[in-house]
């Protein structure tokens, strides 16, 4: 990451950005998070994250940062650090408390904003595992970027540990979910589909936008039916990346398919 | 808390303790962390959470912290602070990391261990209400007092909001797991029983010397059988709190099993 980043206020050098050991987000993952591609130095789908991050924060019972002053943070931190390509990370937490899970009646959340440089570019396709880590869709917290974000690390390096690039978690009505920072697109008799909410998938700002594009649908999908797939693409605000087998089940690569759906979400 | 902790080695004032902002604790909830009790100075159930944290470090496949090193740091906050009676908060996280869910190769985990004191008091009977969050007794995270509390966080402040004092959370397998930040015991024709670990429950301490001591044993309890139960308590390594009631199912108090229950667990 970059050597300078937004905390609560001001552009700091990360030596002097530093977060307090009771704050809450640090012992209880009382926050969220947003990651946000930036291209030609531009966020071009900002609103979608601060409005996620908004609704976020009404399920989370806590006060929302305002979007003007956050804009207006990650646009300076972008002039400071001069990132033209890669990402952001927003970070939002119930702030200091006491002991215990109960938070002051008064919080002050903790906003920190991180950059990471990256070139863009097309990462080779992946092998998922089916994992042992689930997602319950039923959970008011299934729809928010939480700092939870434990199973999702677990299910990570137990695929990495299994000679898998990622996971495939499923959702506890049985279907799949997603992947483990990552939404799944999946290609059954010509046609692109995504899981539903309910089955436990987040609803990420790449998956949104292809939806209201149309370009897939929400369906669900069984782990008896990942042998009728024919292709599958893992999506998130950063990347696509196309999958090339799920456990013992072998998918095609779809070179225009891939090119159309990479023009769409990244070319802006 | 108290102004003095322990931080990656020494002593420090907490505004000198600070965690750096890409600690996978903040950003991931890559961690865990236990609650030890302090009574005249002393942790007389310490080397119980020690190997519990060892077991929690196994599940992370996070090298556990040396047990001595944490012994003596351990002794040496106490008689920094002073602290007669009260709790310690042990932090254990995967340390920093670059962007994403993999992490390092060679982790340095952070340790952070904080006091907060208090009057052993008893705590009034509490009610409790059935929530909408969930334990997943089938994840491998069960086990672990992760930092990934913020399903206990939102579980808690769900039942203040609505007039109790605490949540009872059921299980995937739709039995009662466990309240937010404790056990449950429940009273059943004149047998003390608590739930199985596989409906959700966290392997509490306290809950693991009543056991051993032959105090409960496990067994489920569907939430159409709470009112069979003619008593309950909540129990952590903390506390021992009678409960009055299950949302609209009141249930009595039992002084003199209370009363044995506690010199039982806290007399030493």
């Amino acid at each position: 990451m970059s050597a300078t980043v937004w905390l609560n206020g001001r552009l700091r050098d990360i030596a002097d950005a530093q977060i307090a050991p009771n704050d809450r987000g640090f012992l209880l993952a009382d926050g969220l998070f947003e990651t946000i591609r930036v291209a030609n130095g531009q966020t071009p789908h900002l609103a979608r994250h601060l409005a996620r991050l908004e609704e976020g924060c009404a399920i989370l019972r806590l006060p929302a940062p305002d979007r003007r002053l956050l804009a207006q943070a990650i646009s300076d931190l972008l002039h400071a650090t001069k990132l033209s390509d890669g990402s952001l990370r927003l970070t939002v937490t119930r702030g200091t408390g006491p002991r215990g899970l109960v938070p002051p009646a008064m919080p002050h959340p903790t906003v920190l904003i991180q950059t990471t440089a990256s070139t863009m570019t097309v990462s080779a396709p992946v092998r998922l595992g089916l994992s042992r880590y689930r997602r319950d869709g039923a959970s008011p917290l299934a729809r928010v970027k939480s700092l939870a974000s434990l199973p999702s690390v677990m299910s990570r390096m137990e695929a990495i540990a299994a000679g898998m690039e990622d996971a495939l978690l499923l959702g506890m009505t049985g279907a799949v979910a997603e992947a483990s920072a990552a939404n799944i697109l999946f290609l059954r008799e010509g046609r692109l589909h995504t899981p539903p909410v309910h089955d436990g998938a987040l609803p990420g700002t790449s998956r949104a936008r292809l939806l209201e594009g149309g370009f897939c649908t929400e369906c669900s999908l069984l782990p008896q039916d990942l042998k009728t797939l024919t292709g599958a693409w893992l999506v998130n605000a950063l990347s696509l990346t196309a999958v090339s087998g799920i456990d013992a089940h072998g998918l095609s690569l779809h070179e225009e398919l891939d090119r159309q759906l990479r023009e769409f979400l990244f070319s802006v």
